[in-house]
């Protein structure tokens, strides 16, 4: 739709196997997603985190750019992982993929499966 | 995985085209996702919902089943969606296509693209 001036944006969709302490750790993820926020020079709008009593996490971030989110199964060692901008005003692509490799370098994790989606 | 009893969920991700007015209205948005969380049984853990000035709108909610995210672009009269809701308790494949089904109705919307992943 290159008449309107709109682009899709990367999504990244994936399912990680990761030691169980780090899929508790809800402080440590906050704080990684606070740092890559602002080092990639997006927007947050709203966040959402939720601890399940000793279980995993689920977060969820709005950005201007689209959404970021996490959830934690530290029972089976698995999280699911989503990450899509927009690139809306700026190729993302980058940054997606920054975010992703961060994330998957913070949990200590292993990539079970991955799907990458032009939107 | 069933020797762990892990369930993978239903995620559907889709690009709709919808009138403008629909992709404004973030308060009718609003009303129908709290309508589909408490008719399915969902338990809703937080939500961010914000308006971009003369534009669309962004929103993601997080559930302990997973997340739903919409962002809208009025000035393409696009929009994308995500519902994603793991089966950990129960199945909620067909809670995610109602889910779908009712926003697809609600923004009058037609499918431009739909991805359906088990994860």
């Amino acid at each position: 739709m290159s008449d309107t001036g709109y682009r899709p944006g990367l999504h990244i969709l994936a399912t990680f196997k990761a030691p169980s302490a780090a899929l508790r750790d809800l402080a440590g993820c906050r704080q990684l997603f606070t740092r890559l926020v602002a080092e990639l020079g997006l927007q947050q709008v709203g966040e959402a985190w939720h601890s399940f009593p000793e279980a995993g996490f689920t977060a969820v971030l709005a950005l201007t750019e689209s959404h970021l989110s996490i959830h934690t199964w530290p029972e089976y060692e698995l999280a699911t992982f989503d990450v899509f901008l927009s690139s809306f005003r700026r190729d993302n692509s980058e940054a997606v993929r920054t975010i992703y490799a961060e994330t998957l370098r913070h949990l200590e994790a292993t990539e079970i499966s991955k799907t990458e989606l032009s939107r």
